[in-house]
């Protein structure tokens, strides 16, 4: 519900920081770098060269629980993929896309000048958020950096959000700052995680990166990585981890599933079932269970 | 649920803090001085003095969102009207209304017995905040300073949540402080912003005025002042502001329509169309659309 | 969804208790000490000494609020048997049941490896949570001291979360400290109280104390309290305190009642009702009511 | 080192809240009115009615410690006369001295233009924080409440600072918000405590009140209460109450003195002296000791 | 400076919280199961039972700083021996000591009777915190839960901390708590570390542990463990590790040396330097200062 | 006091950097793009690029307060340069000098890789925070931000701060981030701001940028900003704006010499001279004062 005419006025933009030569192209990373960069994918690519998690991969991501990521990150070095202190606006519904990053920085007039002057030099006009969220595709999530910042961080009302949802077919939001207009967006189906709420419009920020690395809470974003959320916070899974995160999660699953079927028996004790059954016969029975569900499981997912 | 005995004994009240001259009455702003503080309100007032925003308004106040409002504000110099930080109790519920004013600060017992003294003297009782709560009108918020105290910091509970709802028509409920028996007032039907819940009653604390200008947050809120709440937080809006935020926000819902509807074509990016669209012949269209939109919407509202 | 081998080696356990003599059991209050120590209890006892509440007094307890509870304890010296702050998994659902203590400490290898020794010296391996929680007993309340732990303090997830409500008849859960897979436990139907969640197993910590009292925020905890609970905080009643509570709640069920009612009439200021009619024929029409409203409950409760 | 120019653009001032009849002063408590609100008060009183504690017991009071007042007060149902959580500019310097209170509220320019209007009529210009800081008298304790605001909350500079300190003879400044200039601060000789420091200058708000009474923290105080802050934090001590406070510190003062030669003799268990002896002869002792030392204390204050 | 005649009534104590058999002595780890529990002990004990690592030791331990004790701890499977965030009363001066650890609760009147009870039983009277502080050692350093409490959480005032010094010879105070007096404790040469001051007395709480392991934020602190703080934080050195905490910090201390003259000779950029030398001749150049430094430090340490 | 063998293997560096093409050189903005960037800069530059304010100016700017700084530069745009928040190490000096700025973020391995791997194709090694260290210049401020991280955030000890000290002269530190070593860096006579203090050496982070625009608190930090600290907080001054704030400063100075004068001859109330004189004859006397005043600052200026 923001009013036309405000936000060109009230935003500082168009600014970038980050030490690139001037004859590079501003705010994306090139695709070659975002190749060197992100050289472990094993996925296919955008035409910009941001991984591209498949489909299919998605789709099975929507089962994860942010423990199931925990098990094999940490394990593989990833020690800070996990950032919470969310407001979550649709705390049921599982966030799950490919990570479209923003960054912003406080804004300064003489930063400010010196790229206008560049982007003019390039016959390019001034940048306003809206020039990134037009670059959405349908799965991405964006991921925005805008230090926490409560007033004048507000990275979308209620028209954006709406216009972010059509853009990435529902895939989500993830902001280090705020959103406006909380009555408008809670009618809109997309899930979307931010730090507050401000009937602000953004201000007094710079748009500082597209696609660079960026850093939410206590965590460094790639573009494509895989972006999680559930009711606790997000996990942002380097795209090399997600079949590993993914077939481990299936194990978990039928390991949930046995060990509730045993509770529901009544026979046994916490600690004679958890976490891996005491009773040798047990475990040999939850062994065969597991190689047929799982063996099921794939089954079935190969059929779709 | 609260006992029926305790609270007459526990809270310390009657006092009055504020410098008026003795034989002036004790908690109310006295009507000639309501309308000089006031003297810019455009209504009618009640008895006291309290400016009463037409119930015509408040009807259409209920499609508001904390923007609007926004936009319309700090422009006229009210860059201060806004609290948030609120448990609120019914978040899809929007609350409206004429804020109904009471100040309490830490209870003394040398100005509590002055003031009793004074009440005396003109023939009535101490006070309780009962007291006040008898003096709501329909259409009211009760509206409380309670210097965001937690334990014996709560305004009500679950019997005097529902006399206020019964009172004001459901009008609402802002305090800074606390509220008691939120499982009995979870059930009742009135919008409530508040800043914690605990089980104790209010005490320690003396009532110190009533239709006086109080602080809440970062806010000076005057008796008469449309509030508006929605789940972000809450503004207080001088009656002088009402109208032009009203029709300003006529012209925010119409342009949030039309953009949502050519976001729904696919034809666009967010930066063709938001906050006003680039194409002069898709601004001609947004004006017409515009010009033809607030007229049916006039023409519906003059039709009730 | 606990992945089923990483646990065990996760969790430093085997603890540390406090200052009993080599002799004594280890982590339990031997029977005789409890007694001593819960002298009033005026109820039954576990086989452990432990009091037992009766399930009547625990059925009659669904109807508490927190208010009622702090109308009687205070009075009586216990100014300090509520903790709030919590995280509440549901809140429309009362928790009510008997206090089972675990008390956790930050690891130390020398305390582990010096308890350990003494485990095995009484033919016992090293200890677990599963090991406290398969101990819990119908109606009782799982209610743990963490200190506050987020990461690594988490102590159980949604496979734990199903067994506790199992094992307990869905009594419940409080911890100061975390919960993991709250995807997972939203969907159990057990109340549950906590300070935060996290990804993390349970880990960097001993079990130190079975039964014995902890501390949960400003409560001291005795094994066998009746643990209530609802939409704003916990409140741990010592069982000789319970009868009280509960009849005292009925006369304000019934005054509630008749204060709503006369409000609904709406002949009265509420300061002619709330919280005692002034008016002595009122008065008199209330403790009638009163009077014949607490036997036709009363009655109602015995033909049960 | 404010900037001669910025200070009266920058501030928004002038404004009166409190529900005073428009005839009467605006901005002080009338002399009737504040005879009658401190009407306990045993001392003289300054022109205006504001008490005035004697010199002779201020001086007395710079022995005083934050214990000593405790011990009194309460007993007396002044439960909440303590306020903390100050940055201390002189943590080894007392600050005793009578309140002058001034109270600040957010600004609103309808309510500005309103009391404009008022002072106008009166032959009065706008009002500004010096005229306030004018009024100071010799031993006086300049006490704001600035609603502990930070950024333009500074309620005086280096330069007002200087005149603040000059004007009360050192007497000292308790601001519920924040000062500017803290190097300059820093080697002026005066006792402060504020809430934080910031380079920008008082604004967006308006004096509302000068000598009435006020919130600091979680205390009501009152024009001529007296202040009495150590590095712990500051009590504002009816002048009622101050004749007792500082007889029975005289007697903790000599028991201190006793308890510490005590045990220099090491002779003595803690719990054989501390906090009354328990051995009779000891007790007598102490008795003897103390009727000598409160003599030869008053003796040497009575032969100044 | 605590009047004499309030803490007694103040103060509820006498209560013991800990699952110990009736039989057994009430307050204190019998020194059996204290041998126990400090097994691996390598130094002589006090009478009862309670780790004595040495004087000399404890000399050699003024040179530590935190830094060094990081370096050996961890690695050793202590990662929770260090606590801050702490008010520290005398930043310059090192504390070291052995741990005398006592634990207080929240006070429950039913427990405080069957406590005094029990008390009474063995001819004891009713505990004070006096009681404990008697039981001080030379070289001690008293560490106290008071479970971070403010108000009524003042485990000492003047009179007592001057009482403490005296009995451990300026051994000095950890206290997750308060303290009162400030003024008075400023002068008193002990080195305190304590979250928070206030003016009232200790109350509320029950003492429930004297010489058993306690927590102190995330640390389990044990009876006999080397305390050292420095201006950051307090260190918890179990006694067995002490010897290769100081060992190792001679070494960094020649390092320290060693680097610092190289810097000083302003030939070498820091990472030729830091933390190890690059160049060979350098290292070696080192490894000989290292070797003739560490043989002069023992040198006059045994000289002495 | 750093063990020299640990850093090595606890740091994760090698790190990533901001969207550069490969070809380009990884850490450092080339000169090229730092002057086009810098474009405003009045002064000489560094080989690199970086603006070198002029010796003189930084010895001017001692003489800077805060509110010196904030006069000038919100008037130029230039409305959040300032930043608090900071433990101060040595707060009674200055802190003035050009900054020097460092980036880290939080550690992924596949990024380290990738640039580890550029790194190596361009003929260099990992990097380190000496590597970074190394390349300070007299006169220069190490502006670090290590987003606000405590433990293992450490971007210094004592070692390395004293190499910091002798490479830039005293020139200081500001750090969004921790050090360690505080009771080893307190006598080291260098300025320093940082967020907190832990004993871990830093670790889990990459060092992500040298001399790049970086972000401290809510200041978009630029490499050559003119650095200025006292014991409020720290401006961060573009070079552009140094000249005027310095100019301005040199009034403000002599209006407080004034003021102060005529407080002292007390004579005038605070609104009669401050901000500015009321009576047109003070007026001019303060204006001649003025004009004679700088015209001797500036002959004593240019004599040196």
């Amino acid at each position: 519900m923001k009013n036309p005419a405000t936000l060109a006025a009230a935003v500082c933009l168009g600014a970038l920081m980050t030490p690139v030569p001037s004859q590079a192209q501003l705010f994306t990373t090139p695709r070659e770098q975002m190749i060197e960069l992100t050289a472990q994918n094993p996925f296919e690519r955008f035409p910009d060269g941001r991984p591209k998690v498949p489909d299919a991969l998605i789709e099975r991501a929507r089962g994860l629980s942010a423990e199931e990521v925990w098990t094999i990150l940490p394990k593989e070095g990833f020690r800070s993929q996990y950032a919470d202190g969310f407001r979550i606006l649709h705390p049921d519904r599982k966030l799950v896309g490919r990570a479209f990053t923003l960054q912003f920085m406080p804004a300064r007039p003489d930063l400010d000048a010196a790229l206008s002057a560049q982007q003019q030099a390039k016959g390019q006009g001034r940048l306003y958020n809206q020039y990134a969220i037009d670059m959405l595709q349908p799965g991405d999530v964006l991921v925005v950096d805008l230090f926490g910042k409560k007033v004048d961080g507000t990275i979308v009302g209620d028209n954006l959000f709406y216009y972010v949802m059509k853009a990435t077919h529902s895939g989500g939001l993830v902001v280090d700052g705020s959103v406006r207009d909380l009555d408008g967006i809670s009618e809109i189906d997309m899930p979307a995680y931010f730090r507050s709420v401000d009937p602000t419009p953004i201000g007094n920020v710079m748009l500082t990166g597209i696609n660079i690395p960026i850093r939410i809470g206590g965590v460094t974003v790639m573009p494509g990585d895989l972006v999680v959320g559930d009711r606790e916070g997000v996990y942002f899974i380097p795209p090399q981890e997600v079949k590993d995160v993914l077939d481990r999660a299936d194990e978990t699953h039928v390991h949930d599933e046995w060990t509730k079927k045993k509770f529901d028996e009544g026979r046994y004790k916490s600690s004679e079932i958890y976490g891996s059954p005491t009773d040798p016969k047990l475990k040999q029975e939850y062994q065969e269970y597991l190689k047929k569900r799982l063996e099921e499981i794939r089954r079935k997912r190969d059929s779709h």
